[in-house]
């Protein structure tokens, strides 16, 4: 297997973009990212979505983001795993250099939520779940979450005050992100009395309904240190795990075997320790969501991530900051993006061109992008060289 | 890159399947494809659907299945590219087992159609056209493949009665494979009287709406003929290519340049020639389609498709036998399926498993799956060693 970098990463702002269609967001991100790398060709691309059939009435997506970015009869492939599309999309373009099938390929993710046709959109998100045994019953995401957070509460003793942590930190590093849906700064006070969605998490523990795109060029490490002019960056770790699709089928509702599993795999291959990054980007798609995640990936101990993120372990100028781009909770939530801009963001920090919210000599990375209710997960772990 | 060999090949009975759900029908030809492999682990999966969301409501397919195959934490990725997103799966496994990552891998396809939600199975459908450009005009496929078909008996003199050609051939075929869907043989008469679709497409120029699966077990060829009982077929070709997604963006309406450079990429890595292929399967979505392909597989000089077809070059027992399982025309479409089921019929065909259906000899076979109206095609050739 060739080694494989990231050359390029682009992100433009994510939001309500009523004025944008599904092709435009895309664009306009991926333009970023090959401007970004300085290169002239792409041989292959991989387009991390995960229901634009449902939001926008258009499958076929690779080829036709293919065919409106001008790269005409390139080979383009969509990948979904619900939300954690794009952290697929990433890791099949990995697998693509790493192969050497393809020397450059660009690596995009997309969803355009707002406009929704049909069913709307907690119909759509909720097609990451199992469909016959939890959504004809009544569930939504909110209420998965929910449960994994009363689940952590009588467990563990994670308290209230410890989710609201969460958000509040995740939208001060977003208020120093210019590309930010809700850049607004929050208070442990907005978030406890802000409106209950499912009990106990209140509309500001949850992550918003956004339009986005993010994208990354891939090229083999040989390649890269020929011709990139910026820090190279090295995709260290790749790890991808499945579970229970349905939340009721798992032993303890509020552990994710999933990103364990896809993080220890990820861990090996680059030879790492959680205790060896020094950054991350993980999926807060609920305030308990970064909580259980933090713990699955070793950073702290089972039960202890509450704890842990109201002592600042996370946040900046902590131990690991994680979500320093502001997170799925103030950044936004594209899903098919997500994961993409995970690595954008990890990307941006490893060259020291995160601004305002830099992380001093950082060398080391990781991301963690997350399906349906931990269905499905995706560890990757970057360098730079 | 590691050479890739087909170790499993499972498809069980497609119609409309209204006992079964999506989750059944797809563990229903896993089952077959991981007991013809007779492998007791799988390392990673791969699944080709179209549109799970439109049709049946469910998204995070790759994850759904998994978990209902009983693999638990294997990784899982669901690939789309329209009706080409079988093909798309396979090219996915075999880019996995190539780079090193994964030893053995389970690729799927699978589409339930008929029950469809929502908008209905046209609705869904068009989402693999350009849904600004093209759908919301009012196009459905019959009508861009009727323009197709206008196009070439313009330029060409197709005639009427050659596109039937294409139709009662490819009854003939399926009518000896057990597992098709319409197994009916039918006369030219048949067609032509047959009730207009989409002026010059009858009913009988069109493949049917289906439910169905097939699956694949892909693993390295060292590893194959160590433990593969049966003949070992090894992938020494695959190809990838888009187009314009929207037919009238092209210059000449009746080619598909997307097929043809896949096929020139395949021909390329296979060291073959169009005239080196014993047998192939197509995408003979409607009639004309399977006229185009085979001119754009290089099987016939350009406009010399219909006349091959009606003079029997592509019968069984012609030169070069086209859709010896029945093609999407007799066997059916579940379009996510269909370029999993391709290459299912060409390695039973290659192993000598093909029954009242088999090709004598045949050591070299071609597969060419197509999304949309051209918009992305992938190319892929077996070789029985």
């Amino acid at each position: 297997m060739r080694e494989v970098a990231i050359i390029g990463a682009g992100m433009a702002k994510w939001g309500e973009l009523w004025e944008k269609s599904l092709r435009d967001i895309f664009v306009e991100s991926a333009l970023l990212a090959i401007d970004d790398a300085g290169v002239d060709k792409i041989d292959s691309m991989y387009i991390g979505c995960m229901s634009s059939g449902l939001f926008v009435g258009q499958e076929h997506l690779a080829s036709l983001l293919t065919d409106y970015l001008g790269l005409g009869p390139v080979p383009a492939t969509r990948v979904e795993s619900a939300c954690a599309s794009g952290g697929a999309a990433v890791r099949a373009g990995f697998i693509e250099v790493a192969s050497g099938i393809s020397d450059i390929v660009l690596v995009g993710g997309i969803e355009k939520m707002l406009d929704v046709s049909g069913d709307g959109a907690t119909f759509a998100l909720a097609t990451a779940a199992d469909q016959e045994y939890e959504v004809f019953n009544g569930v939504t995401f909110p209420g998965l979450y929910a449960m994994m957070a009363v689940a952590h509460m009588e467990k563990y003793g994670t308290t209230r005050k410890q989710l609201a942590h969460v958000a509040v930190k995740n939208h001060h590093n977003g208020s120093m992100n210019p590309l930010s849906q809700f850049p607004q700064k929050i208070t442990i006070e907005d978030v406890i009395s802000s409106v209950m969605v499912a009990d106990p998490l209140r509309i500001l523990d949850c992550s918003p309904i956004t339009d986005g795109a993010a994208a990354l060029i891939l090229c083999p490490v040989e390649l890269a240190k020929k011709i990139c002019k910026k820090p190279v960056i090295k995709i260290i770790g790749s790890g991808h795990s499945t579970d229970t699709i349905a939340l009721h089928s798992r032993e303890i509702l509020c552990e994710l075997g999933s990103t364990q599993r896809a993080a220890e795999k990820a861990y090996k291959m680059a030879n790492k320790k959680p205790e060896d990054i020094q950054l991350a980007e993980v999926h807060d798609c609920f305030t308990i969501a970064e909580i259980c995640v933090i713990e699955a990936l070793g950073f702290v101990e089972k039960g202890k991530g509450g704890k842990a993120t109201e002592d600042g372990l996370t946040a900046l100028g902590g131990k690991i900051p994680v979500n320093t781009s502001g997170g799925l909770k103030s950044k936004g939530h594209p899903v098919g993006a997500t994961g993409v801009a995970q690595v954008v963001e990890i990307a941006k920090q490893l060259r020291g061109e995160a601004g305002k919210r830099q992380v001093q000599n950082a060398r080391v990375g990781l991301t963690q992008n997350m399906g349906g209710s931990g269905g499905s997960s995706l560890v990757h772990i970057m360098e730079v060289l």
